[in-house]
């Protein structure tokens, strides 16, 4: 699917394609369909970075509460969206021996309570190790450092998940 | 559910009972979870107003973009959310004779067309009359009037949707 295709969808059909660039929030691609077309995919990317940026603290803060926890409930119970199931199984996430999921189960927790949303990051940017001692260090950040710090996170995975519906055949999701 | 109850929900709990007061945009309750505590029901209502009256104007569009048609697609797939399936069951979208069917088909493409975004309606506060009425009316519209006034209905139907929730015992939908 190339650009131009992207920018002949009609809303229905891009916020079905693209709704899940960001984890849960559809309203966030029918938003930038407003501002087609784009000229290249990186404009769309910019587009969406933009939309986001402009968001009040307590928005950009709900944006990450969209998201699920790495190796968390929603990955036991199946209910992850495919992305993130993709995503998190890439990073060793559904396979960890019971000691790391242990040590993930309690830094999400102690994340959350310290923070009032979850620990982002782009799963298929780290592995394993990497995540279990960025969450913990990330801990230890202030808040509005790890607002900023999270929503960087959310936009690189947007990014890898635009070029896996543009610059890939994505026509079958129609 | 009374608003102490509310107050006290995690993030993830809250959003998982209010993500859908406004129709697949869980973000916005996620985002005024961080203005709790809220001293009334009404005053909870109030932070979503806000939220969604500081979106820019593709924001808005983005929100509406995010509604099914009535007596659409989704209704006749099946893959309406909860709430707008009962809400447009209330309003006998669900059982439209042919002439009727074919007619509001026709108007809501009409509509989509001229406007980018759907013809939103509170459906519980309107009979099938009612609505094929004002979907021709609207029609009619300028587009910033329709945007405006699309975002009004999103207001009604969410301030139903979280009486329906907070007013009754919702404790099992945690």
């Amino acid at each position: 699917m190339d650009i131009a295709t992207v920018n002949a969808l009609t809303y229905e059909d891009f916020v079905n394609v693209l709704g899940n660039v960001v984890e849960k929030c559809p309203l966030i691609a029918a938003a930038v369909w407003s501002g087609r077309p784009f000229l290249t995919l990186t404009a769309l990317e910019a587009a969406i970075r933009e939309f986001i940026d402009a968001l009040p603290e307590s928005g950009k803060e709900g944006v990450l509460r969209c998201h699920p926890d790495l190796a968390g409930r929603d990955l036991q119970s199946g209910t992850l969206t495919r992305e993130s199931r993709e995503e998190q199984a890439g990073a060793g996430m559904d396979a960890l021996n019971s000691a790391d999921a242990s040590r993930m189960a309690r830094l999400n927790q102690e994340y959350k309570e310290r923070f009032g949303f979850p620990f982002v990051i782009c799963a298929r940017m780290n592995d394993k190790a990497n995540i279990l001692r960025q969450l913990s260090e990330r801990c230890q950040n202030e808040r509005a450092v790890e607002r900023a710090r999270g929503i960087e996170e959310v936009k690189k995975i947007c990014r890898l998940r635009l070029e896996a519906l543009v610059l890939t055949d994505a026509a079958n999701k129609l």
